[in-house]
C-alpha cells in the first residue's frame, strides 16, 4: 500500500473536532477508498487544553500554525481557523508555498483571496480544495467543477444559508415573527450571537461569489454581489405569499447577462417568492440546495445539510480523499475549474433591465387616497399590477399592509415607481421588494 | 497547451448525436476547463448514411468498431452502442486492452460486466467511467464515489427510471389509468415500443446495482435485486394514496443489513408510497433523484434529468473532461471507488425481518364476510392495521377495492397474512403491496 497521506489540522473548533471524529470513525473505509490511509500528523489551535470531546493527545501539537505548514512530515494542511484574513490566510499561503496541498472550509477567505491562493497552488502544483466552504456537506463545488463541466451554465441559484432558511421555514410553519424565531434559533445554536453575517446575506454572498467563478469562469467578484437580508420579512409577508402560492426563501442567484453584446456578471442575494411547485419551495430547515442550469444537462439540483460539524467534515475529508487518490484537478490544479489566468474579468451587471415579476409590500397610513397614490405611481412608472391585496388594519389608526404582485416587466420600472413614492407621507416604512423566482 | 484528448465514438444514436453536438457547441469551454481540447478522431455505427442531424463527414469512419479500439490516434473510446453483451462488450474489452480509457452510458453492460471491465481497467491503468449509465445528466456516480467518499453510506434510494416517473406523475395529475398514460408516453417518445424494460423495473435495477457497489463497496449483484414494476398500480391506488397523504413513486433502495451479525446487501426496486413532505414526493415527470444518507454528511440529494440526449451527453463529456484533466480516480483507477479486489462479496438480504409500514390493496368480491376474512388474516399474522378504506363499488356485483395502511411491523407478517389469504375465493386479484418510504 502507498504511504499514508499525512495531514496537519489547524483550528479545532466544531468542524475541526468533526474532522478528527470522521477520520477516526471511518478510517478503514477511507483507506479502502483513498487507496491509502489518511493520518493526522499534527494539530494546532489557539487553546491546547480546551475539551473538544476528541482525544488530541495522540497528535503532535504545534503552538505556531505557520511552523506546521513547514513540517517535513506533512503532505496537506487543513485550514479550519476561519476569518478572511489573519492567521488563516497566512497559514494558507505558507502551506502552499511549502508545497503542501491546502483544504479549507473558509468561505470568507476563498471569496476574498481565492484567486491569489489558486494562482499560488497552480504554480506550486499542489491542490487547493474548498468543498466545505460552500453548502456544507453537499458536493456542489465538485458537482459544478467536474460533474457539470461539459456545460455552459445558464443560471445558477440556490439556498445558500442554513440559518436564514431555518428562520424563514420556521416563520412559515409557526406564523411567528422574525425577531422571535431568530431568538429561538440563537438559543438552539442555529444562529450566532451576532447573526448579522447570516441574516444580512453576507455569508450567502460569499458562497455565491465562489460558485459564480466556477460556473461562469469569471474572476471572483464578491464586492459586486447585490445583497439583501431577511430581517425585514414579516409574518404577514409570509402569510401573504402563502395565499398567493409561494414560500419565501433567501436565494443567491448568478448568471451572465449578455444584454447589449457585453458579457456582465449578475450576482444577487435576495429573498424571493418561490412557487409551491418549485423544488426549492420544499427545502426546509437548515438545508441548503443549489440549482445549476446547464445548456446540455438541463436543471441539476444538489441538496443537503448546509452546515454542522458532520456534513462540513464530510466535505473536508472528501477533498482529502481526492488528494490521496492523486486527483488534483488536472496537471496544474485549476481549483476554479479553469486556471486563474484564463478567468474572465467580467464587469458587474445592472439589474435594471432584468425582467421578472415582483412582490412589493407597502406599510401605509390608513387614510383615504393612499391606494390611489400607490397605484398612480405604478401606472406612471409602467408597472402592471397582477394582484393587489390590502389587509385590514389591526387597530384604529394603525398602519395597514398593501401587498402586490406585478406582471412580468423590467425591474427598473419597479425601482422608478418606488422612486416616485419616495418621501411620501403615506408610507410608514420603506417598501419591501422581493423578486418571484421564475422558471 | 497539452495535446488534445482524442476520442473515438461508437454508436451514433440519440446520445451519440448529443455527444457530437455538445463537443462541437461547447468546444471552447471544454478546452478551457479540461486544459486541452477534446477532439473526435473516429466514429462508428451500424449505418453510415443515416441522417443524424449532425455532420459526421469530418470524422474518420470505421466500419469495424473493434478496429477503432486499436487505432493509434485514439486516447479514449466512448461506447454508446448499448446492450449488456455483444458488440458493446467486445468493444469495451478491446479498448481497455489496447490501453484506451473507456467512457460508457451502458447501464446493462456495467450492471452485468462492470467488475470484469473495472479489473481490466485497473490492470491497464486506464480510466473506466460510466456517469451517464445512471440517472442521465446527474453527477451521482461522482457524487457517491468522490463527493460522499468520506462517509459510510447508511441507505441509498431514489427515483431511477424517468419513464416510470413520468407515467406515475401523469397518472397523479390526470387521474388516468396506467395503460392509457403508457400509450401516451409511447406516442410522445417517453416510453419504448416495448416498455417492459422500464415499467417492470429492470432498468432501475441495473442502476441500483451499480450505485450499491459504489456506495457499499460490495460486488455488483444485479441478479439479487428484488424487482417489481408499476404495471399493477391503478388510478384508484393513486387516489387512495393521495387521500392518505402520499404519492406513489418507483423507488430503488439499497442498504447493508447487519441483522444477526452478518452483513447482507438489501436491494429492492418497488413502487413506494412517499409522504408529501419528502423531497422525492416533488420529483415529477421524467426527472430522476438519488438520496444517499452518509454517517457524517446526513442526507444528500442529487436531482435532474434522468435521460435524454443532452443530459446523457453532459455526463459522457464530464467523464471525458476528467480523463483529459488526468483525474483517473486514483493511481489504479477504482471505477467503483474501491478496487475490485477489495470489494465485498456480500450475500443478499432477506426482506422478511425488515420493519416498515405498508400499503396493501385488495380487489375483492362485493359480498358479506370478505372484510372479516381479510382482517382476520391480518390479526392472525400479527399485522396491525392503521387505517382501512373500502371504496364503494362501481356497479352491482362488481369488485370493490379495500386499501389499508399497516402500522410499523415486520414485512414477514404482511407476507404471512397474504399467504393465509392465498387462494381465497373472496379475492378477485392478487393483492398489491407497496412499502411506505420512511425517514
Amino acid at each position: 500500500m502507498p504511504a499514508p497521506l499525512r495531514i496537519a489540522l489547524a483550528g479545532l473548533g466544531t468542524v475541526g473536532g468533526g474532522v478528527i471524529r470522521l477520520i477516526e470513525t471511518n478510517a478503514a473505509l477511507i483507506t479502502r477508498r483513498a487507496g491509502r490511509p489518511i493520518v493526522i500528523s499534527a494539530v494546532s489551535a489557539r487553546d491546547r487544553t480546551k475539551d473538544r470531546g476528541v482525544d488530541i493527545s495522540r497528535y503532535a501539537w504545534e503552538d505556531d500554525m505557520t511552523a506546521m505548514a513547514a513540517r517535513d512530515d506533512i503532505d496537506a494542511v487543513v485550514e479550519l481557523v476561519g476569518g478572511a484574513d489573519g492567521p488563516a490566510l497566512t497559514l494558507a499561503r505558507n502551506a502552499i508555498s511549502h508545497g503542501k496541498s491546502l483544504v479549507t472550509a473558509n468561505k470568507a477567505m476563498i471569496a476574498h483571496h481565492g484567486l491569489e491562493l489558486a494562482e499560488l497552488s497552480e504554480k506550486a502544483r499542489v491542490a487547493l480544495k474548498f468543498e466545505a466552504a460552500v453548502a456544507g456537506g453537499i458536493p456542489v463545488i465538485k458537482g459544478l467543477r467536474e460533474g457539470a463541466a461539459a456545460n455552459a451554465i445558464e443560471r445558477l441559484y440556490g439556498i445558500l444559508n442554513g440559518t436564514c432558511n431555518f428562520i424563514l421555514s420556521t416563520m412559515e410553519d409557526t406564523g411567528r415573527d422574525f425577531a422571535d424565531v431568530l431568538a429561538e434559533a440563537q438559543a438552539k445554536g442555529f444562529a450566532e450571537a451576532d447573526p448579522s453575517f447570516d441574516v444580512e446575506g453576507t455569508d450567502a454572498a460569499h458562497k455565491l461569489a465562489i460558485l459564480s467563478a466556477i460556473a461562469f469562469g469569471t474572476r471572483i467578484d464578491f464586492a459586486s454581489v447585490d445583497t439583501a437580508g431577511i430581517g425585514r420579512i414579516s409574518a404577514a409577508d409570509i402569510a401573504q405569499a402563502d395565499t398567493l402560492g409561494y414560500v419565501i426563501r433567501l436565494i443567491g442567484m448568478a448568471e451572465v447577462d449578455s444584454e447589449g453584446g457585453v458579457n456582465r456578471l449578475f450576482q444577487r442575494v435576495q429573498p424571493h417568492l418561490v412557487p409551491f411547485d418549485h423544488p426549492l419551495a420544499h427545502v426546509d430547515g437548515a438545508t441548503n440546495a443549489v440549482v445549476a442550469e446547464g445548456n446540455f444537462s438541463g436543471r441539476l439540483l444538489f441538496q443537503g445539510a448546509g452546515a454542522g460539524d458532520g456534513p462540513t467534515a464530510s466535505a473536508v475529508v472528501a477533498d482529502l480523499i481526492d488528494i490521496a487518490r492523486g486527483d488534483l484537478g488536472g496537471e496544474a490544479g485549476a481549483p476554479f475549474s479553469i486556471q486563474v489566468a484564463e478567468m474572465e474579468d467580467m464587469p458587474p451587471a445592472e439589474s435594471g433591465h432584468r425582467r421578472g415579476r415582483a412582490y412589493i409590500r407597502f406599510t401605509v397610513a390608513d387614510r383615504p387616497g393612499v391606494l390611489a397614490e400607490i397605484t398612480a405611481a405604478m401606472r406612471d412608472a409602467g408597472v402592471s399590477i397582477e394582484s393587489l391585496i390590502q389587509r385590514g388594519r389591526a387597530e384604529e389608526g394603525g398602519d395597514v399592509m398593501v401587498a402586490m404582485v406585478t406582471h412580468e416587466g423590467p425591474e427598473a420600472a419597479v425601482s422608478e415607481a418606488l422612486r416616485l413614492l419616495d418621501g411620501s407621507p403615506s408610507l410608514s416604512d420603506a417598501p419591501l421588494v422581493m423578486q418571484i423566482l421564475g422558471d
